[in-house]
């Protein structure tokens, strides 16, 4: 009988085991795809794309048992040689090659660029050759970093005693109601996709009294700008036992820095490739939505037009205040309008015209929108009534709180508004693998 | 101008802090739900719910400043009182409780006997009370072991230079077509939901090498059994650059062992809630497809009915077999027939009419599905052809494989399943959060 024991060491070698000083003058396996090809003749530099990044591999006439002129660009290889130090190659070191083999190769020269440093092309380009257009280095590095991201929110939440849970994107009735919604046919019943879990994970807060879901939210809002998607990755979480909502932005401000610390740790190879500079999250300012509004209006000139909403040029603004005033690249605005939220945003006792919410800008973008809840029973029944919405599909809602709820409240993340800002770009589409809009189902 | 900092310690302690020699003896402040209650007269047992478990609360007549006849099942509290060894006590410790207050109350006695050790209720009633079953200590404990599934297979395809993806549930075309699909409407244009990430994750290994997911799928299948749903989470990886199949299986194999040891470590707790003794995967049997059929037809006397296909009761009995010939839990079935598996399973070159592909049994229930795929472009074109299949839709897909791909194959494992599997449940409703199957939509 034969069995599979777990994971056998592979003898080609990674990177990061490559820069490692001991293999200088070692004699090693590796393989890539070539990512550029530069023939000077009697010696010819390939560059190989690897996972951890690129690694130049020096072709000489007769020393190499493989000849040059069969190797093409895109190809998968394998190559066998001697590592030596070069301070010119990319990361210090590059492949004396001895021989080795093609393992496959294309049908068609790209239609992309992708070996130049910058891909230089539009953005529409890129969408419709995306699995070639991120094949580019500087590309590539961005969904690196947006790994680190989700990864950061999970591990953070992890350690501080948040369950993760999947909650179904099926079902009969949307969270948050309104018309934009995806609806579709299930086996001859009307059902909708999930705009976000809001409703399952605070139901799940009585039950774990902290949870976390990273998924996607699907959102039918017929808008066409450079920060909305159709179809979105949101991080999402909701805490029980709080004190007040600003354990929330608490929360997520030691999310922020755990994730920025991981990122400078296990992705520096990125965040050098894209030239990112990591914002600060030391101390991110608050401030209540009504004073950032008089604020910049102030500051700038710029007479409020509305009271209870904020224009994107008025967020663009706040960010800016911040920036110059503070130094500052994040500012929660708390307090948002109680009209601007939905049912379930608890009011502030205080004066409810107003919610204990808040939002979170970067750099003048809303990434965050989060709040305490009502956690009462009659509380939330008097306000959807107050509201003039129906109950209708909301019983298992409802029933969760008619048998008892802790204080809680939560916050969902963009994830790809946060890497879009975080490397700089300012079309969420250049952060999202394949992103979905009005105009675009493929690829 | 006032800042948020980061996470402030909270004055409330949770179990794993309270159950540390230190806190015997110590004032403590406590919070959570009350989840029994037992009053004995001069003195009352609360039992409070935690994210952690359960903790034991001594009310003693004239020591208790919050009156016992106050507390009410399923009420939220904030307690405090001195920490005192007992054996017979959950986690060996108790709280004399000496004051606290009522953070909020229930409106109506709960529907399901939660405080119950086993709830003892039906499957339906479970379902329909969802929010409300999960409370019972048990029924919650299976989701912990679910996050810990998901948390090991993330981390250890971390450690083995894996890349993270998020790829969209919407589409124009379903990866592997078929029946079995959702539609929608998509602002006019007709749409999909995704079945599996399958073309989106081979066409990130040309970027990445190697990637993952983990995500819902969508299946519109009309099955009604207690081992399918048509909305579940699937474990997807593919890896570039693989030397055959078996390198896939090794990789799940060590996935296996890392998250055993996760469970074994991080989740002990909910392990001895659920008296779940973790499978052995220090080495999983292998065996074809056309041996194992002919093994367990001999062993069983079971005459083969279709040597192309692999019924329900033919794969229990594979899982029997292995079990009594060697103790093994698990088994790799290899060389599925062709005709059984998509278009872009990779053929074997030594016979065609079977694949390099495989499915993890894990006590005689399919949980994963994988193998090699074509890496060559004409290759993939002619398989389509001979199928008789369009290449209509398929354009960035086919277009990514005439750029170039490494050699690579990967699998996708139904994680509700391998859930049920490991808590030995035998309805996969019991290990989904919200089931959603063809009569379930709801909650």
């Amino acid at each position: 009988m034969e069995f599979v024991s777990g994971m056998t060491r592979k003898e080609t070698l990674e990177l990061e085991e490559l820069v490692k000083p001991e293999y200088v003058g070692a004699p090693v396996k590796v393989n890539g795809a070539v990512h550029t090809i530069r023939d000077m003749g009697e010696v010819a530099f390939v560059v190989l794309r690897k996972r951890g990044g690129l690694l130049q591999c020096v072709f000489e006439e007769g020393r190499t048992a493989l000849p040059i002129h069969e190797i093409r660009e895109s190809q998968t290889v394998e190559l066998t040689g001697v590592i030596a130090q070069d301070e010119r190659a990319p990361h210090g070191i590059e492949l004396r090659v001895a021989g080795g083999r093609i393992l496959t190769s294309p049908y068609e020269p790209l239609p992309l660029p992708v070996g130049k440093w910058k891909l230089g092309t539009s953005l529409e380009a890129k969408l419709n050759n995306r699995s070639i257009a991120l094949r580019n280095i500087r590309e590539r590095a961005k969904f690196r970093l947006q790994e680190g991201i989700v990864r950061g929110f999970r591990d953070y939440l992890y350690s501080q005693g948040f369950t993760e849970i999947h909650t179904p994107k099926l079902g009969a009735k949307g969270a948050e109601g309104g018309s934009n919604i995806f609806k579709l046919d299930y086996f001859h019943h009307p059902a909708v996709l999930a705009q976000s879990p809001q409703f399952y994970k605070q139901m799940m807060v009585g039950v774990f009294d902290r949870v976390f879901e990273t998924a996607p939210v699907f959102r039918a809002e017929k808008h066409n700008t450079k920060r909305h998607l159709n179809e979105y990755t949101s991080l999402d979480f909701e805490m029980g036992y709080i004190d007040s909502y600003v354990d929330l932005m608490e929360m997520e401000t030691g999310f922020l820095q755990y994730m920025m610390k991981l990122l400078r740790t296990e992705y520096a190879a990125e965040l050098a490739v894209l030239d990112v500079t990591l914002p600060d999250t030391d101390r991110i300012p608050m401030v209540r939505f009504d004073r950032a509004k008089e604020l910049v209006s102030e500051k700038y000139s710029r007479p409020i037009r509305n009271p209870y909403d904020l224009e994107p040029e008025e967020e663009a603004l706040i960010g800016r205040y911040f920036r110059e005033e503070c130094g500052a690249d994040f500012v929660f605005v708390t307090h948002y309008p109680s009209k601007k939220r939905p049912f379930y945003a608890m009011d502030d006792p205080a004066d409810p015209r107003f919610t204990l919410s808040f939002d979170l800008l970067y750099d003048g973008l809303e990434i965050t929108t989060g709040g305490q809840r009502i956690h009462d029973y009659q509380m939330l029944r008097d306000k959807i009534a107050a509201r003039g919405m129906s109950e209708e599909g909301m019983d298992q809602y409802l029933g969760t709180f008619k048998y008892g709820m802790p204080p809680h409240g939560g916050l969902g993340i963009g994830l790809e508004r946060l890497t879009m800002k975080l490397v700089g770009e300012d079309n969420v589409r250049e952060t999202t693998l394949f992103p979905r809009d009005m105009s675009r189902l493929e690829p």
